[in-house]
């Protein structure tokens, strides 16, 4: 993902890495803001994060905000709904192979005897006028809403908070919440610790050609929870890049940036890069048909559903292991 | 106090002692935002609402917002600072002879894994124009202390929320609060909730005749723990409706209403509405002169604050019978 371009942009990875090489070690911020189920998308900063634990050998704190879409969407109604969603998601989450002794997961509700605090001191710092700019707030907003950025600062410095000592801290995370750390990490230096480093990645495309997956358009995003037969429905009404019909894409080739089939295996199911090469030339010169080329992804995609639907099963009994409450 | 008009407004209290009388027993709610240590003037609701557990054998929640100084006050610096004032306004608090089987008492940031649920519910219903017309909020204002309401209206339906049926809920206050339960009341409507209902008591006056005794100016004040020269002091130096010269005062005598003495007697020194009168009556006469007035009501504070402090001693062991942590 950092080779390809997926993880595409960053905010003082370099000082974190020196840091890391004097033996000052960090640790790993991401999380998930749930409201459904979760899709291929969502497991993106997951998976850098999983990498990033086993390389670096480093914890991992996960914040589930369970009040977020809450507070930002006014068709949600129900808090205690969004909890069982949340809980939910947690499963997918360490289904992934997160090491227990080194993973932290909390609900921000559940966790706010801890995170409430800390909010308030970075809050304290955050004027309306600079959330008014920062995200568009206005005189409607919602309290809860505005308020709610300082609860996702939180866990950027919590470590520090924790240890009596800064700790540095790496986000990976989806650049559209990069917002909130713009705002935040002018606040976290105020209050004397490290500033988090943060590693921007990309959206997974939707089979749609999306620029994200969206929960809205259920055919263009693949649910962890989806059946064999309904990815393969789904990847066979994905957009590819290919000429309108057989005999023209033999003649003129397609563009893999602009096919979702090559772009799925770029994102997650190709990691080999001379393969991946080979699936995107053949694309191009029109040797590979939409037709066997969503076929395959299709079974790409399942075999690692069923991987991860095993996992999940697996891990019901665990999640105590990595829940932390307060 | 309530004879007196020193609880002088309320709402909906009719409603919340008819249900009483249909056996739909209430809660107390009241509280203390920590900054300092305590003074006469802040025992008021506090003693209402002992008055108000013995008559009506009912439970209280007091919360401590130890957050609310520190978000409204640009030189509170510390909030870990204020959690130690906390307990020991805590301290003050239970001194006064609460039942520890009927009272409970939690801190906003150790209480928040409770409190804060609740508070996004409320924050979702209130949006900043409210607060703004309300609470003179205004683009600098900052985000912390826009929020805060919400976690100010959550005792006033927590219990509803606990028991998972409504609970009237009465809240003792002094009125420079009531602005919050104007905007929480419609809101904890909309919940489902009761509406609490409220009785607004006026202000505790300083020593020098400002409307309410201010910390600012440390000789208006009594505070809990001074000790028996600092009394007479302050006292000494006390506002009285009297003449300038003990002539002029035995001449056209004085103005109860505007003597600090007499208004000491009538918020807390002396319960006996005869004696009371009679107090009023020889200070409207002029045959009350102020040197021996001022002795008595020192002594009068003296014996009472003698009594809180052996009571303070007695309670620090028993802080945790009180306290609920989440």
């Amino acid at each position: 993902m950092l080779r390809r371009g997926i993880f595409f942009a960053h905010r003082e990875l370099n000082w974190l890495l020196d840091e890391y090489d004097k033996g000052n070690k960090f640790y790993l911020y991401t999380g998930r803001a749930p409201s459904g189920g979760m899709t291929l998308g969502h497991l993106i900063p997951f998976l850098l994060s999983k990498w990033l634990q086993d390389k670096f050998d480093v914890e991992l704190y996960i914040q589930i905000p369970d009040e977020e879409k809450f507070l930002a969407k006014k068709n949600i109604k129900d808090i205690e709904e969004i909890r069982k969603i949340a809980y939910d998601n947690v499963l997918d989450i360490i289904a992934l192979g997160f090491d227990p002794k080194k993973t932290k997961i909390f609900l921000d509700t559940e966790y706010a005897s801890v995170l409430y605090k800390q909010a308030c001191r970075v809050a304290k710092h955050i004027t309306f006028s600079t959330l008014k700019d920062a995200f568009g707030m206005n005189n409607d907003s919602n309290i809860g809403w505005i308020f709610y950025t300082s609860m996702q600062a939180v866990p950027a410095f919590l470590k520090s908070v924790e240890e009596g000592h800064n700790v540095p801290c790496l986000i990976p995370l989806a650049i559209d919440q990069d917002v909130h750390f713009r705002v935040a990490r002018d606040v976290i230096d105020k209050l004397g610790y490290y500033k988090p480093a943060i590693l921007e990645g990309k959206f997974l495309p939707g089979l749609n050609g999306a620029s994200k997956m969206s929960s809205s358009d259920l055919n263009s995003a693949i649910y962890l929870s989806d059946d064999h037969e309904t990815v393969i429905k789904k990847v066979n009404k994905a957009l590819t890049g290919q000429q309108a019909t057989v005999e023209l894409q033999k003649k003129y080739g397609g563009d893999p940036e602009k096919c979702m089939v090559c772009q799925y295996y770029k994102y997650l199911f190709e990691p080999d890069d001379e393969k991946l090469e080979k699936i995107f030339e053949a694309e191009r010169n029109g040797t590979l048909l939409a037709g066997e080329h969503k076929r395959d992804l299709a079974n790409r995609i399942n075999t690692f559903l069923d991987e991860h639907k095993k996992m999940r099963e697996k891990m019901k009994s665990r999640i105590d292991e990595f829940i932390v409450r307060a």
